[in-house]
């Protein structure tokens, strides 16, 4: 069972998939109108709602910000490869993006973030590398997790291959590499690939890659958070593509 | 005191700031290249280093990673009013970014390494309005404080006017605003400022801005983390501040 706690994130998985949500918590001294409505919404899907102490919600909720309520959800499954095929099929200009290894869950929620927000078709997760899609990394989703495509991926380099002859250009980021993310043309199909937070991208993936790209750092730091570069050039794609659009 | 944990955020900060580490806590039963480095680096300025248990390492560091090295440093002063203003006259081309009202310290810090990344020149942070610089968020902030000017300011708002009448153009992140970020030209001398996790910007704030711009969003999720956003938006000024290096 997975726990998705806070105002935001339990409405949005009410209104996309109230299936999934078997019972609400809700903190016994806590009324207003944000947490009113939920328990409405959820009466209204027949889910059971549960008065809890504090105490108890912030057990249940496992010290993530809850703000008086948490939803007992089933497990969140990724999408197959099969299924991932399929849908496959149906796009039109691809916009992929994969998240390599991403070890802290708050920081693979906050990706998913920003895929969710750059409007993404679907995410690739390695099965095996990849943080658990646990309560703080749906917390810091912020939601993202009841639109989003995401498809849990046995062999990355293999899937990145099967993209490729399909005619999708894959562009990783690199720290080290010469071109910069803003001197690429994001073109019509892309799947970008973001690293782990320490060691970036694997050498085999790299090696898959049809091109690498940094962002510019300037001071003392030498990376950004990991959620943040896929913000930078996940928009980037999205502002070459309206670009793109408008002067076709 | 601040406690400053984690390899590259204590090695960042002997490098650049010796003179304000106190001394350094290392784990007694580890033992490794980069925390021999450390080690060395700290004995070469004449900096204490102490041997403790893990346990107590977990404790000086207040729960934050910190692979085995902590320390212990002056309290970070931001810079005053007054500094801020001598150093605004060595300024060509002004690149100013405001942090309104981030209550996380994690988030605070991330968005600080967000800014060092873009290579803005000073960040103004209101003093009554802001997380503390605490060790959460300097450890999520990698190492970002010891090279940025930053500035805490009594009152944003009439920091703001004052920053207007030297030229320098104020554009406010809304989630609401009708422009676009990627639609505003950030020109030469630009203050960027972004608000709260929940609320944004304040009314005041808005009120005084020159442009208000918008990061358009897909899906579900309503807003990006804040220190992506603000990546996103330092990001695109350094694009076309740039582009406009090039083709001046």
């Amino acid at each position: 069972m997975t726990i998705v706690a806070g105002i935001h994130a339990v409405a949005e998985y009410l209104k996309s998939t109230p299936e999934r949500v078997l019972r609400l918590s809700v903190q016994r001294d806590r009324r207003d109108e944000a947490l009113s409505a939920l328990i409405r919404s959820a009466r209204d899907h027949d889910i059971q709602v549960t008065q809890v102490s504090r105490d108890a919600l912030n057990r249940i909720s496992e010290g993530t910000v809850h703000q008086g309520v948490a939803a007992h959800c089933q497990e969140f499954q990724p999408r197959t490869e099969v299924e991932f095929e399929s849908f496959f099929e149906t796009l039109t200009d691809p916009f992929l993006f994969a998240i390599e290894g991403v070890q802290d869950p708050r920081n693979l929620g906050a990706c998913l973030r920003s895929a969710a927000g750059a409007g993404v078709d679907a995410v690739l997760l390695p099965r095996n590398r990849s943080a658990p899609l646990s309560s703080a990394a749906f917390k810091s989703a912020s939601g993202a997790l009841s639109s989003l495509f995401v498809v849990g991926v046995a062999n990355l380099a293999r899937r990145m291959e099967w993209l490729q002859a399909q005619g999708v250009w894959v562009v990783g980021t690199d720290d080290q590499a010469k071109q910069r993310y803003t001197d690429y043309d994001y073109g019509s199909s892309t799947l970008v690939v973001v690293g782990s937070e320490d060691a970036g991208l694997r050498a085999l993936t790299k090696e898959r890659c049809d091109a690498l790209v940094s962002i510019p750092m300037a001071g003392s730091v030498p990376s950004l958070n990991v959620s943040v570069a896929s913000g930078v050039v996940l928009y980037e794609c999205v502002r070459q593509r309206a670009h793109q659009s408008t002067t076709d």
